[in-house]
């Protein structure tokens, strides 16, 4: 058997595989050394490619559909600095704990560490930051199996319990040109099924927990970022039961879902810069799931009470407890959890506790609503709110980092309207978020990227694959002209250097980028452009650009006014409380 | 003392350490983690400080800098992914030997893999690809000599023989802020010298050399990628007195130079597409300094007189030996070797060898003149022809990968101009070129990229750098609308998938980009406009965009039809030859 045919049949097994174990999605970049593969991927008929020239965006793009489709993707590139290009969108999808499946082609052994062109060590390239790395062998005759098993194995190892990126590095000899003909995906191979099952909680432990709930009425359950569909209505369940107030961060998909209840608090970021409620709200029992949230007002409240009990439930047996609060971590699947706990309990209970946080709920959004209401200057915090209020049902936003994300805490509330909300909170990088929208967007449509100007700028050549692959994207473009986070912090009252370190204004004019990749691009000027803005999107595919030009230190003051005018709400109160109203 | 007062003196101490050990320049990325290293960084009056918003165009853009001035180049970012997008322009800076000294701001250890918001593994995070890597302690009272120091080390380890990359990462606790006032950066520490020799040859090795030299008539010297400003008159100098001539690689700095001779050979690679040459020029000795050349028909040639004795002098005492073609290693500083060598020879030696490959070179030259002088379209391998005759004394080209390196090698000859030519060909990336460029036009001015499409579009965001710093560059673009190599490669044949995965035309319009960078753009329709073009940039600066648009299939024919006239002309120069005259 020649080298030719070998490499067919071994690399083909190889894509059978891939394609048994669920890969429905392949995004390539341009190479000469995978070669081969980039030709077999195209020729199988069960898989979709995206080509995507930078392997920046690439990487993120393959995240975002993989983050919206719930299934892992693959993404392929050659050998060098290509792969290089690939690690921030790995480092994200290890943090967030989404299945990339990464293949990198590479130098046959006899050119490596030897100057031979574009080979660098790519064993372990990705160190620590994959589940799972293998340098598989060069082609051969008869190893068609142990290829076909790699790749199942691969996105067994990317969609186990704690789900992440996998790293498979393919030594490739020349000539490389595969045979197409004719189609080269026998049904030779041996098929190999997974089954792995979910994480359960056992019946003490259970028992246990169910008992203290039943003790304690000023309880607490926290809901970070997580996306599992069925999870909702096993909350919401949960929460009836216990009695127990939900503190739905934007990612836990609780405030946008149409199972979605009472039971939710949304402005809990506003509520907890008040410092009486912070003393009179405190928890004696949290429950959390999912990631821990945006709110750096909640993040203090849960330290200042940190000798309350806290459960952390974590179906990906990870360890996210970034402040030591957790005195007792589950590592069960969520949704099972709520279920096994739900059946020691028979009715719905309800708590003082509850209500004290949803009279405040209620105070800090109707203060947040009049305060929008008298604003007529373009307003970062009400971008989000205006957004909400005109956005098609069943669309997604995706919240840029930085500030795009903070401003969603505080001003997306909860509606019926069936709104995804996604974000990158893995490293909370501002890199990669444009790509990553797009991706998601092949799945999720309607979908609207708020982001800033900074995050969009380092991302622009993302909009290449939107261009390249008809994909239809809303953003809503902030531009705060710089690094608009850094007014928060105590740099920004620094005499000198302030501007160049952290306030770095570009001054880029983003119609032009919006030329180039054929988009539609409109700058607004007021709030009811705004909402024309948004409401003509319904109506159009492509990409369109809704740009918000906005002034740093007013939204710096404008958040602060806002905030003082909830906590003045909220003694008012509390005053009336102890008076006995 | 309290925290801010050993933060400031602790980092203080570690930036006082990078001036002493030679660091000029730092380039910064905004972040918040890594606020007192940047403060202290700006504040200091050594060192000068260049913003670059997006890390990978960063990266490569500190690469260019330290290329051109031959100096350590420092850079500095933020926690989490803002470090991986480093990752590219680290890997370059591996293969190709260029000190960076990256600074990453770290989480402090205990909110390392807990799920704490951009915190993710920054040990060890570039793997091997770095020359050292350290995690500084937090900084405490008391350890400012260890700062001090470990920045001395760390400029040593990137320049010691085998220059490169050094990664240094920082656990920095909240408050972030430093003390300015004073001015932090006192004399208190005590400095400390590294002295480090050049690497030599023994005596014994030497005069075993010269003696093989004088044995031996049909001798070669190989220059391959090497930037070494006192290598030319020493290789100079050696050429003469053994008669070899030297096969100079466009990046060996010998095509260019003021004080290059009769020796160079920079047509080759035509030549060595003729089968007769290939024969008739078989060397009995090989010298070779420098990385692989990029020719294909020389390592070919090299391949075929594998029996040959080859030598490879190295002196970062590396491992330059893709084709395993080398019989001796020797590890000496080259312009040593050379001097060392040459001391066992009186007077200069004419060969037959070399006038043959003189002639040759003569024949191929001519040959390349009159083909390229009858060509009226716009032919990529014309552009580097007219820049070489039109582009001003002392410029320096910085070629792009893929095609754009492989023209400079058959169309840019040898001049008396004194051109410097600069490309990545650590790991050959097409990813990051226009930041290195930009970041090498801060020290050579005026600068020429000349560039293909796609690696233009890959680093698009590069030209930020040159915008918000004021950096002057003329950027040549080639579009010939995607990937111009495949049409050399075997795929360029297939029925289906080739434009999909190697021809990848992205159809942009990059006038575009230069509206949105405030830079100049002009796409030029023949010769003379070209020519124009290149003289008016010697009057201006800022950005200039000459874009030449060509066509991937006439160019593929057009070069072989040129390779087709050459290895004519040749075979009628060994025909005459063998009728004696």
């Amino acid at each position: 058997m020649n080298h030719q045919e070998a490499l067919t049949e071994y690399l083909a097994a190889f894509v059978s595989g891939l394609v048994q174990a669920g890969v429905k999605d392949v995004v390539i970049s341009p190479g000469s050394r995978s070669t081969p593969l980039a030709l077999l991927i195209a020729e199988n008929r069960d898989l979709n490619v995206y080509m995507n020239i930078d392997e920046r965006s690439a990487g993120f793009f393959a995240l975002g559909m993989a983050k919206a489709s719930q299934r892992p993707v693959a993404l392929l590139c050659t050998s060098g600095t290509a792969a290089a290009n690939y690690f921030p969108a790995v480092v994200e999808a290890n943090l967030s704990r989404v299945p990339l499946i990464i293949l990198t082609a590479d130098r046959p052994h006899e050119l490596r560490d030897v100057g031979a062109p574009q080979a660098i060590d790519q064993i372990h390239l990705y160190g620590n930051h994959v589940r799972w790395f293998t340098d598989l062998a060069l082609p051969e005759f008869g190893q068609e199996q142990y290829a076909f098993n790699t790749a199942v194995r691969a996105i067994k190892e990317a969609t186990g319990h704690l789900q992440g990126p996998v790293h498979l590095n393919f030594p490739l000899r020349e000539p490389l040109l595969p045979i197409l003909e004719p189609y080269p995906f026998t049904e030779k191979i041996k098929e190999l099924k997974i089954s792995q099952g979910n994480l359960t909680i056992s019946n003490e432990t259970a028992r246990e927990i169910a008992e203290q709930i039943q003790q304690i009425e000023n309880g607490l359950i926290i809901v970070g970022d997580i996306d599992k569909p069925e999870l909702a209505e096993a909350i919401h369940q949960f929460a009836q039961l216990t009695g127990y107030p939900i503190v739905a961060d934007p990612l836990s998909q609780l405030r946008g879902s149409t199972t979605a209840d009472s039971q939710v608090i949304d402005s809990y970021d506003a509520i907890l810069k008040n410092e009486q409620a912070v003393n009179l709200l405190r928890p004696d029992l949290i429950i959390r799931f999912g990631s821990m949230p945006v709110s750096k007002p909640l993040t203090l409240f849960l330290k200042k009470w940190r000798q309350s009990p806290h459960i952390i439930v974590d179906g990906g047996s990870g360890w996210r407890d970034p402040q030591n609060l957790g005195t007792m971590m589950v590592q069960c699947d969520e949704a099972i959890f709520c279920h096994t706990i739900k059946a020691f309990f028979t009715e719905a209970r309800q708590t003082q506790y509850f209500s004290i946080w949803k009279d405040l709920n209620h105070i800090a959004k109707e203060t947040i609503a009049s305060y929008l209401k008298s604003m007529n200057d373009l307003d970062e915090g009400k971008v989000i709110y205006e957004l909400a209020k005109v956005i098609p049902e069943n669309s997604t936003i995706f919240a840029g980092n930085s500030m795009p994300i903070r401003d969603v805490d505080t001003f997306f509330h909860q509606t019926r309207k069936n709104i995804h909300l996604m974000a990158n909170r893995g490293a909370n990088g501002i890199d990669g978020v444009v790509s990553t929208a797009i991706g998601a967007a092949v799945y999720r449509n309607p979908l609207y990227l708020v982001i800033g100007d900074l995050s969009f700028f380092h991302d622009l050549n993302g909009l290449l694959a939107a261009k390249l692959n008809d994909i239809s994207i809303n953003i809503i473009l902030i531009n705060n002209d710089g690094g608009g986070i850094f007014s928060f912090l105590p740099q920004s009252k620094l005499d000198r250097h302030y501007e160049l370190l952290f306030g770095t204004p570009i001054g880029i004019d983003f119609s032009y980028a919006m030329k180039m990749y054929g988009g539609e691009y409109c700058k607004i000027t007021n709030w009811g452009e705004f909402d024309q803005a948004i409401e003509a999107t319904a109506e159009k595919s492509g990409i369109h650009v809704i740009e918000v030009q906005t002034n740093r230190q007013a939204n710096l003051e404008s958040h602060r006014n806002m905030w003082r005018l909830i906590g003045e709400e909220i003694d008012r109160y509390f005053e009336a409380m102890k008076n006995g109203h």
